[in-house]
């Protein structure tokens, strides 16, 4: 395939070594054209630099790695979009990095902690689907499903991450209860997933780190 | 420990059993205190049932098993909870399941949609670090990083599943763009678990699923 990529960043840059790596065409794009040649001579040969006015006729997809500040933008000085492909790959971050900036407005543990001042609540296992919850944490070959929590009281955080441990899960500390609004969607997809993807309720989301 | 579980449904009854056969004091408690008791017998002797407005006292953790439009109602009723430490357990989703009733209002995905309307828009790659993209899909041990994408062209997401898999990374359908909404909050989360708990960037979310 022909895959455009715009934007020479850290991830434009990536995306073009290994998406040529995998035998594809590839042109990197930026909208200034010499920061993209940059970036191709340092990956080598078969990565075409060009200007961002004449990225979209020749890809079939283009692959839109710039923030998602510069992304509208960006799209635009590309030409005619109409009928392509095109991958976001962006999260529209903070400039600060603290959260989303769209998008979010609250979650289902934050409400909960209004409505109960007093008490110290602890977002966890809304990832977890009954029948994992029945059959147990060990998912086989060394896996076990995580469960996420999330809070802003330490100690009570504490005393469910024993609880956790002492069920066999994977306790994953998800930061304070804001972070409920990531794990709420993760909750939905984790439903998605089973329902609507048919692929039924022995799964759990987790997260892999390179050994 | 002491832990108290509100609700008896699916979920509080897997809880009561779980938990007790972890070696806690379980309670279980409903609106209907034969609920409840009828869950407990179902699990056996160790697991007590209790009326909700009993159940706030005797607890180190109550554990907010119920649907999430009656968990403030139940937690009402369970009498007080100052200090006290509540698990939420809840995905706050539409009656018809079709997404959550609260917290999410657009993405970025759906945003870029809007502006290019011609243009078939597939999220992809928002939950890969620069990192793991030049480093890999193999993450060892028999784990390979999942590339989870959603779209509303059928025709275009197959393009782009045929572009995830020759870069060797498990192409995940997350359907509908839409669902842009639950992925984007999934890699904040990933930034989150990088940079701000340190956790590095050679990390990457997946589903498993029991074998």
């Amino acid at each position: 395939m022909h895959i455009a990529i715009i934007g020479s960043g850290n991830m434009g840059s990536a995306f073009a070594r290994r998406v040529s790596a995998a035998g594809h065409d590839v042109t990197i794009a930026s909208k200034n054209v010499e920061h993209a040649k940059e970036a191709a001579r340092a990956i080598g040969a078969p990565v075409q630099a060009m200007p961002l006015n004449q990225v979209a006729d020749a890809a079939e997809i283009i692959i839109a790695a710039t923030p998602y500040d510069q992304q509208v933008e960006a799209l635009r000085s590309a030409g005619a979009l109409a009928g392509g492909t095109i991958i976001d790959i962006s999260n529209p971050l903070k400039r600060d990095m603290s959260g989303l900036a769209i998008g979010l407005t609250t979650s289902a543990a934050e409400e909960i902690a209004k409505a109960f001042s007093g008490a110290k609540i602890v977002k966890a296992f809304n990832t977890i689907f009954a029948q994992v919850l029945n059959e147990g944490a060990d998912f086989g070959a060394g896996r076990r499903a995580a469960v996420f929590y999330a809070g802003d009281d330490e100690r009570a955080k504490q005393s469910v991450r024993t609880l956790l441990e002492s069920m066999g899960f994977e306790a994953t500390d998800a930061g304070p209860l804001h972070n409920a609004r990531y794990l709420e969607p993760m909750g939905m997809l984790n439903i998605w997933f089973g329902y609507m993807a048919k692929r039924g309720t022995a799964i759990a989301p987790t997260w892999i780190s390179r050994a």
